[in-house]
């Protein structure tokens, strides 16, 4: 029965049960942390082959560098192929960064603040009022650099193949303050969609008033399908922007993190020659180099991107169980409610669920007390403000399925709930 | 004989036999690239095991966490501890970096600009004409940063106990926009001396008119002794500058690049308790965390300041012979004439050469011709100004004994022909 249709004796009734189960699920004293979208220990297991990826290898890279020795500012030959592979981009578009992708996009910005985007170009420290657009709900990390950078943060309606591409062009046609956007293109963090070759398209021919803007293309997810055999596709946007003469106006991201270990892999920019060399010019202060050990490693690894899509399916068959059970869960327990909503993602980390206006900071307070923290609600906003208090991340990938079973159990008494005294209190 | 006791017709002579053997000595085709502090490959290999120091291992830290995932911003303990023993402070003071320590001193005054040293304080982006001490001859890695940043760098004279602390006194007293020092205080680049414990203490109890003052205290070469009966002694700073109530005023930075792998190590940063708070609070928007199971890995190598002492008594033992050999040649060959001196440094990676004012950029040209690429000349100051153009910097680490012999041979007929031609010109 829908709660809409229930008459206030009904929902008082039920709110008492509810009250009585989430008591019961609180004396379980469960303690489990489903704030991050974090590899369990299993699918990191898939990746002990590195530690002996090195074993009687000579330490030298195509180039016959020694790796072990400084030097190889921009990574080694193999790493960089192997990431314009993936990319989509030639090898000598390829930087090779740490052990984070984060980190690559923070030093974009901040370098872009001191000397701006290219050679000539006024940096964003000179320019009052500086904004981004920021496709929400998004990844909090991202806003978080926004935010540390005194950057306006501007929110643009996430659309099922997209974000909102007519606010966007609009917005940028107007403002030529308006430097960047944070865009996860593939399996987004939160919802999981994957942007249409439609709005690729659309990305790569914008005509932006500022001409140094530039799309943070933050391809996070770009391998991490839950069904192989059927995976979304995303078009190549730096051949899309290229065709369009707009070859400048994105820097891409990607990483090993959710492929090989997450806090030790290797992170890549790719964006067009002009950006990379002057990138690479600057990132020459900026440090020796980045661990090209560990890019060996990995190349060794694995080689090829086929080599990691065959890595990539064993981790689908770890996750795709728990993010059937997240589903089906809200299938049976909450979609006959009729208060709620959310998208079934073909791959990425992350269910993103939507439930009454107004119900999910109460939501993730009532499971937090119950022994499940999860994303705070409104991180995945600017400002950590969701103007619907609606959406909650659901991140399945740590708990084992048994934990994940209880941990939606409570999530659900916790909807249930949260939407029952939100209806009482009208 | 002196060259100053000598006629012109003696000149001309030696400069025709000197140039009689500079065009034999080219004519070997010898390539050799000395421009950087580099390690040797036979040092490399004293650190092979680290490949297998994961080894039948649980991937986990001292407070049992999976060094394999996300999370350990500040890194594992056991490396902070490590670093804790190698800079006298509490490991809580410690935070780790990646593979350049470079890196981390780069951050330190780019956050600085951002967001200012302290809660409250200015952020350096909004003062004018900022400038930092830089004693020199320095590294000029160090100067490219302050170049990058748009600092204005102030040369101070370093002496044999270090800078010129009465200089650095009076400056810092009279400037509030002098906001930084760099140092390397043990085994200098380039000289290869080490602050006394009088020069430790005066910088200890600075009285900088800027209160956001900040040493930066490079200690690249603290364990990186040739005669490891012997080493030098660098005091405390930290503890130095506690005693004086000024705990916040010092950042120390050091990395294991000289002491593993030079490309793949790992790196640290040290300071009060109040500074690394608020760094490690802007670390948490720049990246995820440093390599972890890299820093397991080296904690698993070398467990104890005392294992890198044993471990560094190996690098000396490759290293001695060449520092020896290039000092003997050139009291050999240079020191009869009494145009140069240099420093017989006890540790760190350079012997740093003073030739007569006027040569030091044509004896590194004519070495290049020779086929030996040095330091450029100049490149030890700030804005690549050698007022003497005197200093030229002498790596003598990375080539074997016998190519360095030839390396030498070069040098020292370069060294007498740029002074013969210059005494000649006069």
């Amino acid at each position: 029965m829908k709660l809409a249709d229930m008459d206030k004796s009904q929902l008082q009734a039920m709110k008492a049960d509810l009250e009585k189960q989430y008591g019961e699920f609180k004396a379980r004293g469960l303690k489990l942390n489903m704030a991050r979208g974090k590899p369990s220990s299993a699918q990191l297991d898939l990746s002990m082959g590195l530690l002996h990826a090195l074993d009687d290898c000579p330490l030298k890279d195509a180039d016959g560098t020694d790796v072990r020795n400084y030097g190889g500012l921009n990574g080694i030959p193999e790493a960089r192929a192997l990431f314009g592979e993936i990319f989509g981009v030639p090898a000598d578009q390829v930087i090779m960064g740490g052990s984070a992708s984060l980190n690559l996009m923070y030093d974009t910005i901040s370098r872009a603040f001191l000397h701006g985007v290219l050679p000539g170009s006024t940096p964003w420290s000179k320019v009052e009022g500086i904004k981004f657009l920021c496709p929400a709900p998004g990844y909090d990390r991202h806003f978080s650099i926004c935010k540390s950078f005194d950057i306006e943060m501007i929110p643009v309606p996430l659309k099922e193949d997209g974000p909102d591409m007519d606010m966007i062009e609009k917005l940028l046609a107007a403002d030529d303050t308006i430097k960047g956007i944070w865009c996860v293109p593939m399996y987004s963090n939160p919802d999981g969609i994957t942007y249409s070759d439609a709005v690729v398209k659309r990305f790569a021919n914008l005509k932006p008033a500022a001409k140094d803007f530039r799309i943070f293309w933050d391809n996070a997810y770009c391998l991490h399908h839950l069904y192989p055999d059927n995976p979304d596709h995303l078009a190549n946007i730096y051949d899309a922007c290229k065709a369009a003469g707009n070859e400048d106006m994105v820097y891409m991201f990607a990483s090993t993190s959710k492929i090989t270990f997450a806090g030790s892999g290797i992170s890549a920019m790719a964006a067009s020659p002009a950006n990379i060399e002057f990138t690479s010019k600057q990132l020459n202060i900026q440090t020796i180099s980045y661990d090209k050990v560990n890019q060996l490693r990995h190349c060794k690894f694995l080689p090829t991107k086929a080599a990691i899509e065959a890595h990539m399916a064993k981790h689908a068959d770890i996750l795709r169980p728990k993010f059937q059970m997240v589903v089906e869960t809200l299938e049976k327990e909450i979609a006959p409610l009729g208060v709620a909503h959310w998208h079934n993602p073909k791959g990425g980390y992350f269910v993103s669920f939507y439930g009454m206006d107004g119900t999910a900071k109460r939501t993730v307070e009532l499971c937090k007390e119950g022994g499940v923290v999860l994303t705070g609600a409104g991180a995945t906003y600017p400002y950590g403000n969701d103007p619907h208090d609606s959406n909650i991340r659901i991140a399945p990938s740590l708990p084992p399925v048994e934990e994940l079973k209880q941990a939606m159990e409570l999530f659900c008494i916790a909807v249930k709930l949260a939407s029952v005294e939100q209806l009482l209190a009208k």
